[in-house]
This record gives C-alpha cells, structure tokens and sequence, in this order.
C-alpha cells in the first residue's frame, strides 16, 4: 500500500473553533493525523496527515473546503507570508510510491480545488508547471494583497481555477521529497567549528547537494544543524561521514546526532543498510513492512 | 499496537489439502501471513504469522485444532524429531510488547490448547517453568513415541492439558526473543578466516552472547554465517564492528552482509542509532511507526 504525506499550512492560528475545525474535516476515512500546531503570531496552523493517496487527497479537500468557507483573508494579519486560506498543501512520498507520483497527484487535487471549490491554484516544487514557480516565496510575492492586483497578469494565470481573488485567496499545491531535520552536536563549545562545517557542507555555498545548515551554540555544545531537502540525493549517512571528516580535521570529535520529528522507514533503513554493508535500504525486509504490504 | 509473530511448526509436510487447511485456519481475523514453506523430507510445515496478540492467538490456536484433526503422529514419518501434531509454537515480540509479556501469551495458549483440546502442553525457552525444559530438544527427547511410555513420569508432567497421549501428541509453545539470520562476506576465498571468527564470536565458545556462528565458504568467498538469538543481548552493529575488527587483525575487510528474512524494524533502527550516535533506537521515530500507533 503506497504511503504519503501532507502537510498543509491554513491561514488560522488563534480561532480554537476554526481550527479544531479544520483538524476534523482532514480527518477523511484513513487518514491519519500525525501532528498539528498553531502559531498564533504567525496566525497559521500546520497539519500533518498519512496514509494511501486517495485518502490523504480527500481529507486535504474536505480541509481546503472548510478553510474557504470559514477564513477571510481580507481580515488576516500575522507575521508568516499568506496568499490563501490554505496557503500551501505539498504532498510527500513516504513508501511504495515516487516523487513523479505525487506529481500526478498534486495535478489531481488542484484540479478538484479549481473546479470544485472555486479558486485559484498555483503548482509548485516538483509539481510546478513553470520554472518561476518551483519556489513557494516566489509564488507568494506580494502576498494575498498583491494577488488581488496582479492575478490578470499572464504570468499570474493559476493552473487550476478561475483567475479571480475571493476571500479565501489562492492555493499553492506540490509535491516535494520528504524533508528530514537532523543535528549533529560536536565535543566541542566553539561554535566557529560548527559554523565552519556548516558552511562546507551546505548546498548554498558548494557543500553537499540538498543540505542546508547552520552552525549553532546549544546548552555550550556547538551545533550543527541541518535541513536535508532530499535524502535520496544525499541520505543521512553521507551527512554524517562527512561533518565527522571535518570535525576530526579539526581535531573535534561528534558526540551524538538527532532527528527531529518524524523520518520515513526508508531513510533509517538506509543508514543501517550503509555501516553494515548491506547493499542497499531494498535489502533490509521488516517484519513490519511486509505486514504493511 | 503490540504485534507478535508466531512460527509453529506443523508434522505434515506432503498432504496438501492438510498444508491448506492449517494456513486458512490460523489467518483469523487480524492475522497476517508472512510466510509457509513445506518440507516433504521432513515431512513438516513452517507457519509465519504476526499481528495483535489476541488475533495471533487465536489463530494459532485455529491451526493446533486443525492439526490435531488432521494430523496422526502414530502414522506420521519424517526426518524432523517432532512430539505432536503441532510441534512447537513459539510466540516472539515484535514491537511495543516485552518478552514477559509474550510468556503471559504462551501461558494462556498453552492453557487453552490445554483445556478445550485436551492435548498435552510443555512450555519452553522464556515460558519454561522448569530448567529443564527450557531448550525445545531436551522437551522433544524420545519424541512422540516415547512420550508415550513417558508421559505418566513426574518429569513428564505436562504444563497445561492430560497425562495422555492421543494421535495428536503433546504441544509445545513458548516464548523467545526473535531470531535473526545475519551474514558476513569477507574479501578472502580463505575459509579458515571465516572459520576462526566464526570461532572467536560464538557463544559457545566463549565469545559474543546469544550468538550462533559458523564460517562457509560460498561461491568462492569465505562467509561467516550467524544466527543472533537476542539481538537486545547482542545487536547486529556489535556483531558487525567484532567481525569487522577480527578480520582486519588478519589483514581482511568485511566485503557485504545480508539479513535473511525478515527482521523487526526495532533492529534496523538500533543499528541506524547506533552507528549515527542518536543514542538508541528508541530516539529513531518513523512516519510508520507513528501510523502504526
């Protein structure tokens, strides 16, 4: 049974009512709630929902719905950047299932969003259907306020859904690979060696490809701490090996790591499958997995 | 969810109908088939089931009414040593369920085996209530046609069920740790290298505890093969550093490794901890393991 992921971001994080609202209505036969927070400063609330496709895409639909109907962004304020009710909806691959998949399925649930409910959507990440679209502030300059301007613009014309504004603004829908928030704490309390490796390693200044990082001093152990934006193109174990490279050039040695939140099976597996030489995360077979299949 | 799995070993292996009236039998409600292999040599059938507790036990219970039907040990001929009918039941912790609790599981099957069917039930390995029966072959000694001189000895007394012996023979159920099946390939077509860590590493003699090791020489490469019998005593990553440090002491580097079958996922993901330093497995969750909850 393919697995995914959803994590959408609604514009509501102070009215309890609306948002246990949208916690049920996600809540589609199948669909499992992982996690849910708001921020009532940032005034937004995340979600996090698993389980088959089609189960995850009708309870991110029943959301999307209820969103529309009870948020108005004419009346919105808070901190994080907006353009809709539902401001953005990415759909991740977890198990049994590709990137290219979850492509496909961010097509379908926009196009239902569109035409069902009425509003624009935009594609983005992996799902986007232009380049200037791949990055979601791209999508969101100028914020709900600006769209209201700018969505007659041919290059504002949404890939589903009418080119028209209404309270509930637009949606921004995609699909990503799985992101995995991991730190490594380093026998050390200077921070600069943190600061170092981190700048080595991330992508931004010619590190490792889908790393970001930050050098951090944590309770007097400096931290590096990392987003990995797609661990099939560099898993955790290549993270680790090469902080560790560096650390020891330096003379510093690690002293633990840890992942933040949830990480898919896969990715542990295949850290496991890496020291043990075991060829591969497709050669590990659990006991769980297969009662899952 | 607690999942368990269970592995009893029936005494047929060549009457097909009998193969397929015990693996319908025991996949009751909530029970999931893993795996069934016939040995007609044996003349012997190796279930693989694993779910919630009560569903594995009351499929298992299913398949020890069946074969206590079907099966007649006074006709029963084999190169397995075999007691009864159905031979041995072993029930194994998988996740969020401790080995005692498993032996609480082996106590109330064995008295239901014991009292709705009227069979004879031992109980072994963590469920033994004697010393003596604590290993499966001392239980099975003389098997069933000594058993029935037996049974009526102090000894022999079974744990649940009659001082007697039909055409179904006794049962045997218990409780132990899961077992998994681990080997090491080394870059060396020297098979006494193989032999000599095999040597160094076991249990018996006087090496890694809970570990079972043998060294082959397959396909032209040497392989230490291993059965860990308690990877909580003795964990795949510290088997893996010991062969891997013996085998460089002899100018030797570990070549691969493979897991035969299927192992829980509480493995992987200390093998993962470990050699990433998250400091145990219990600090690894997963998206699965989260849906699973």
């Amino acid at each position: 049974m393919p697995i995914i992921e959803s994590v959408p971001n609604f514009s509501e994080g102070r009215r309890p009512e609306v948002i246990a609202a949208l916690v049920e209505a996600i809540q589609a036969p199948g669909v499992l709630l992982l996690d849910h927070s708001s921020d009532a400063d940032h005034n937004r609330t995340v979600i996090t929902v698993a389980g088959e496709p089609n189960a995850v895409l009708e309870g991110v639909f029943r959301a999307v719905a209820v969103a529309a109907q009870k948020i108005n962004l004419f009346e919105h304020r808070g901190e994080h950047p907006r353009i809709g009710a539902t401001d953005v909806a990415p759909l991740v691959p977890i198990e049994g299932i590709t990137l290219e998949e979850c492509v496909g399925l961010a097509h379908r649930l926009g196009r239902r969003i569109g035409e069902e409910l009425r509003l624009p959507v935009y594609l983005y990440a992996a799902a986007a259907t232009r380049p200037e679209r791949k990055r979601l502030p791209d999508i969101r300059r100028g914020e709900f306020e600006g769209l209201l301007e700018t969505i007659h613009l041919p290059e504002r014309t949404p890939d589903y859904g009418p080119a028209e504004v209404g309270p509930a603004g637009a949606v921004v829908v995609g699909a990503r690979p799985f992101l995995v928030a991991y730190n490594i704490y380093l026998q050390t309390p200077d921070v600069e060696i943190a600061r170092n490796i981190a700048k080595a390693i991330r992508e931004s200044s010619g590190g490792l490809p889908a790393v970001q990082a930050k050098g951090f001093l944590v309770e007097g152990q400096a931290q590096v701490s990392m987003n990995l934006l797609d661990v099939e193109v560099t898993p955790l174990h290549v993270v680790f090996t090469e902080v560790q490279r560096l650390a020891e050039a330096q003379g510093v040695a690690i002293d633990r790591s840890e992942l933040i939140g949830l990480a898919p099976e896969r990715v542990i597996r295949a850290a496991a499958a890496h020291f043990l030489k075991l060829g591969g995360a497709d050669n590990v077979h659990t006991v769980e997995g297969a009662m899952r299949r």
